[in-house]
């Protein structure tokens, strides 16, 4: 039952799909949601799996509720996005991992993994490394993507669909990227756009936004988190304000 | 095995179907409870969902007994009401969306979903705004519903039926109405039905009742559930009286 | 696997099944194990639900030993008996409804449910009202059994019976019966058997016992329900004498 | 995948099966491994059911490792006995009943169940009394042992084992003798021995071993039982010497 | 699904697959990860069972991302070795043994297990001995390897791997040392090496390395073993720095 359903028929060539999961310093959401934005994005796909909570989202102004995980699309740039409002859950991650990577592997899609590192912050921005699978790591050599510098290990969803491209040899790049381990970290998503995503489109990416109004999005993704968490654990029907920054 | 079992041949144009699960304020029951009385509703069909209570009801003076979660007919109005006397196990919503969105998609019914926000009471009525998945947006446009002001997202039993109408684009709209957080609430109700299901339907609905018995209403629904959620938990086989307006 | 097992070929023609599985103040339990006494029944058959501890039971100077709930016969009277000396297990009651009403709805067997329900002792004897599924409800119309004077609903094993009855339209009446809260109470079962069962079964039956022994009875049954609970939730293999009154 | 895995060709007539699962007082298991040792029996099969602990077991001076759960064979005698190194899952009785009897009920094989039940400790030994299922009482009556003085459930994987016998209709015993409730009881198994299984037997079996070693073997099982309970509970990969008395 | 994938063509003999799970002490896992080293082994297959985190892992200059759990081989030496960077879920034994089993048991490989068993350390190096099923007990003779001393059960991961194999009569040997029970001890691993594997595979192995460094192997291990538990338990998407040695 588990599926992603594709609402529109949009043309591509060898695309890249920017996974913007909620994780650590929420560095892959913000990033995915200024994707959006910036190219202006439409709604190319919603994504069913069982381990997706099964809630209804409607936006300020709009007339249409939506499934929380859904992926864009920017043809012209050759590109997709997946955006999600919750959290993928935790002791199902595998399931999520399953459901999607089923979609991918039968598409011609470079997957672009994003996942944060803690770390204290410095003077100096975020540190950047990328690593892949399949043909993924010779893609990062070319564009001379840093390598890591000691071992580490990706867990969480993202770390499932990792190990998911892995096993099946899949084509794709995991950037990770130093974060502020608990709060959101426009500036880890802005190196993560300049550093890695950006290269990898062979387009340039604006992030005036996040470095402009970087103090603005923490805390409207703050609250964002907080009430994605709340949403989740509800057991009574109810609707819910997300006030989110998009 | 999980179904929807109709009990008799009745016959529907377009019908809308008002669902009425018990949530924040009990605004759903209240109002589909009302509607039952107004039409003088018929039993239609029973629902056997594995994600529902396996209880019996009776009613004052009745001689049947019941399952928890009924479907409700009245054809001359071409409506349909989903009636609870149960709340569905929070940890199984996706299983009831499933269940009962499988008897609705093979049918030509709109469902009207309903739920309530919380919110303070203050001195002018309860706010209300509507979303829809397929024609349902539509629908609400041309009665010149709300719109949502700000981003939203409806979780629990009705925001896992919305995702599954979402996902299958089905026509349906839900209606968000504010409403008082922890106690049931006929004013939301109230409004529910005189700016969103009377327009919808299509028919002139008294709320009169609603109005001049709230508190009676409130107080009596609130009995109901606690022990609704009381015969949930209840691991003894025992009878125990509902006390319930109807 | 769940399944009922006949042991012996009876011959019946549209027998009464009377369900005597422990609940509220055991008085099903006491009114089966007094019918079973009474009309000296035999063995029929046994069940085996997926949701019965699987212990064995063995009885004071007789060899064999046996499952813990079985189905007793009198042909004479077209009668049957399901006695328990095991509860079901409370999240399981879905798969014992399914398991034994299998077995029920291929049979023309109608099925006698009982229920207590809550109530203070008065100086009346405790009152008794009687619903109904499928003809069940018509039967006790022509007995004159009271109606509801108020709403209620059934839980437990024994509600989730009467839920499966009302599903499938089968045949069967629960008499429901104000008993004492917390100790097993003999009068209420004494009511259940003279103005429900000997009505429905069209023989009088003794209920002399119930009467002179009721505190007798009262204090067996309590180390009954004691040493039941215990046995259903002992890890380790052991024998434990029941000290039942049969 | 669960099963009974025969590793030899061995002839039987119409065998005894003793079970040995540690219960109370481990009067089964002190008895089985005694007889293991009396008949010198060999290896016949390994038992390999889901609710058994995926172990390996090894014992002082052999090369071999083996599964916890074991038949052994005595072909002269006609006699089987299961042993155990390991308690079963209390939460999977029904599943090791299920598939140790599957294995059971094709052959020609009595079952010989032996349960303690919990008792203090007065001058006279401990009294036995026997129970059965199909022609298992039938035997018993043969030989005179005696019935049960009072109502009893037997619980535990033995209790399922005995359940599972009842619903087949297959022939077996069930011993039940007083036993110490907390501390291995080799007096008991003395008892079992003497007054049940030699005479099903009927073979003369030495238990002088259980009199004059009594006190070294309740202490030598004492610390099984614990090291056994511990190596169940284990999560880390590791070997734990067993210190067992056979 | 669960399954192992190899990436490479890789021709073998008979070979020897040790097994390096993390378990107490981590001796396999030390002993392991040496023999990967001094063999410069390539990496031949990953594991894909159920019970694995789904985690990915990259190591320190190096582009490709892995899954945690893979085999490697020599094929000059005949050798494979499973080495693993995460702990199996104590809970999920089974399945990981099944999942791992299924693939051992279609191919000609002997498999050599690797147990520490808790001891206090003490002036002499820490005692071995091995057991075996199927022809590996005769191979253990051979080379005169110690018989346990007393009696024992091997748990977790390992234990539930031999347990699969004395099931299936496989040839596979399990070599249990003495261990510090709460440390990484690389002095029990050198001992598995030169007094078990070095004569299994028929090759001097240079131990120098465990011996000189064994503190800072210890100290490594360590943070290593703190990392991996840390990894396994994270809900958030993530990287985090591991920190190995190898």
């Amino acid at each position: 039952m588990a599926h992603v359903k594709e609402h529109v028929d949009v043309e591509f060539e060898n695309p890249l799909l920017v996974e913007g999961l909620p994780g650590v310093g929420l560095v892959g959401k913000i990033a995915a949601d200024h994707l959006v934005d910036e190219f202006d994005m439409d709604l190319y796909a919603t994504v069913h799996c069982e381990s997706l909570a099964p809630v209804a989202v409607y936006h300020d102004g709009e007339r249409d509720v939506q499934p929380p995980v859904r992926i864009y699309a920017a043809p012209d740039a050759d590109l997709l996005v997946l955006q999600s409002d919750v959290p993928v859950n935790a002791e199902a991650v595998r399931e999520f991992a399953d459901c999607f990577t089923a979609w991918l592997s039968g598409r011609d899609v470079t997957a672009v993994y994003l996942s944060g590192m803690a770390a204290k912050k410095g003077d100096s921005p975020p540190a950047m490394h990328g690593v892949g699978t399949g043909e993924g790591g010779a893609r990062l050599e070319e564009l001379g993507v840093d390598l890591p510098s000691e071992s580490g290990v990706i867990s969480g969803p993202t770390g499932a669909l990792v190990n998911r491209a892995a096993e099946e040899g899949l084509d794709s790049v995991a950037l990770v990227v130093e974060s502020d381990p608990q709060f959101p970290d426009p500036e880890a998503s802005r190196v993560l756009i300049e550093h890695g995503i950006s290269p990898l489109v062979d387009v340039e990416v604006s992030v005036e936004d996040l470095v402009e109004h970087a103090e603005d999005i923490r805390e409207k993704k703050e609250q964002l988190a907080a009430k994605m968490q709340q949403a989740k654990d509800e057991e009574t029907s109810q609707a819910q304000p997300l006030r989110m920054y998009q």
